[in-house]
């Protein structure tokens, strides 16, 4: 004898497969589900199916969109002349909400890690190299992580596409906003006393 | 401009009204979901639409089931004599999963409270009342919680269910399994001494 009932054991696995969400989570939100009003969970099918249909990769650039080409590739106000290189789409969320980037992205896709057998070809790199003089871009700023394979990366990148005459940046490194020294790794000051940048005095 | 595509924004919302799902988690299951591979939404939508379709309370004791009368109320194993009474469904999942109880179960559908205007009569008790006789009800126990409205609920029904000459009894309270006394509360602790049983000395 199962404890619960057929179509609510499989709902609660359905749901144990998400991330973040254990056993228990699974078990409290299917009994939620199955009790509360029934648009929440109408709802709930129906947004899901459809963001499934209807969300794709920006077939430029990579980010999720519904359109194609995506807002930040169609944009007429966003300049064509700085791409903004990140390691997946979801990054692209973090940048914008961050604001100030006026440019448009492109999605690496992973990063170089000989260890999982990610190599420079497994990315969208020939991609971006198509992207360079198709759109006239002057910079590229690479926006990847600050670990070992994410610096591997950028090296690799900042050579690669060097050779072809654009610019190339990465974002800086140093002290997260509004912390203190006492909270800072070693690594982490270490580099932030590297990139420190001249003060004006006046 | 809206940072995300209006279907994803959709999905967010509708994951964001989950208990326990706040907006940083339903942003985050949202980007995983139209991501991952298509088989895990697709599970996720078709069993969420087959449990709520599916799924009911069972029209005698008020459990979930997808059959009627629910498998408690229906196995020959399980004796009519003893009923639990519980507040929600999902306390018989509780029950069951302690194990040992072989009887069947009534859900009472809340508790009697004054402060947010639910009285006796909103509660399943003439649902109750009329299993005493059809079913040859020897004993209620009564599995509420321990808090003022468990408490007033329980002595409420002790006196118009032994009305009819049922035995009426109460799971116990005291110390929980495992625990030392330094981690119990006052309270605990008082109901422990009141309950106290006694051993045998062979």
């Amino acid at each position: 004898m199962t404890l619960f009932p057929e179509p609510l054991a499989r709902l609660i696995a359905a749901l144990n497969r998400l991330p973040g969400i254990g056993p228990r989570s699974a078990e409290r939100l299917a009994l939620f589900l199955v009790q509360a009003d029934p648009s929440i969970s109408s709802d709930l099918s129906r947004t899901l199916t459809e963001a499934r249909e209807r969300i794709r990769a920006c077939e430029i650039c990579g980010a999720l969109t519904e359109t194609q080409p995506c807002m930040f590739c169609s944009r007429p106000d966003r300049s064509g002349e700085t791409l903004c290189l990140v390691e997946r789409s979801t990054d692209i969320l973090s940048i914008e909400k961050a604001g100030g980037f006026r440019g448009r992205y492109h999605v690496l896709g992973g990063k170089i890690s000989p260890v999982n057998g990610v190599g420079p070809e497994d990315l969208r790199i020939a991609e971006l190299e198509a992207r360079l003089d198709a759109e006239g871009v002057r910079e590229v700023i690479i926006a990847l992580g600050t670990d070992v394979e994410g610096d591997a990366t950028s090296y690799y990148l900042a050579k690669r596409l060097g050779a072809s005459g654009v610019a190339v940046s990465r974002i800086a490194h140093g002290l997260p906003a509004g912390t203190g020294l006492d909270h800072a790794d070693e690594l982490t000051l270490q580099q932030a006393l590297e990139g420190r940048r001249p003060m004006s005095s006046s």
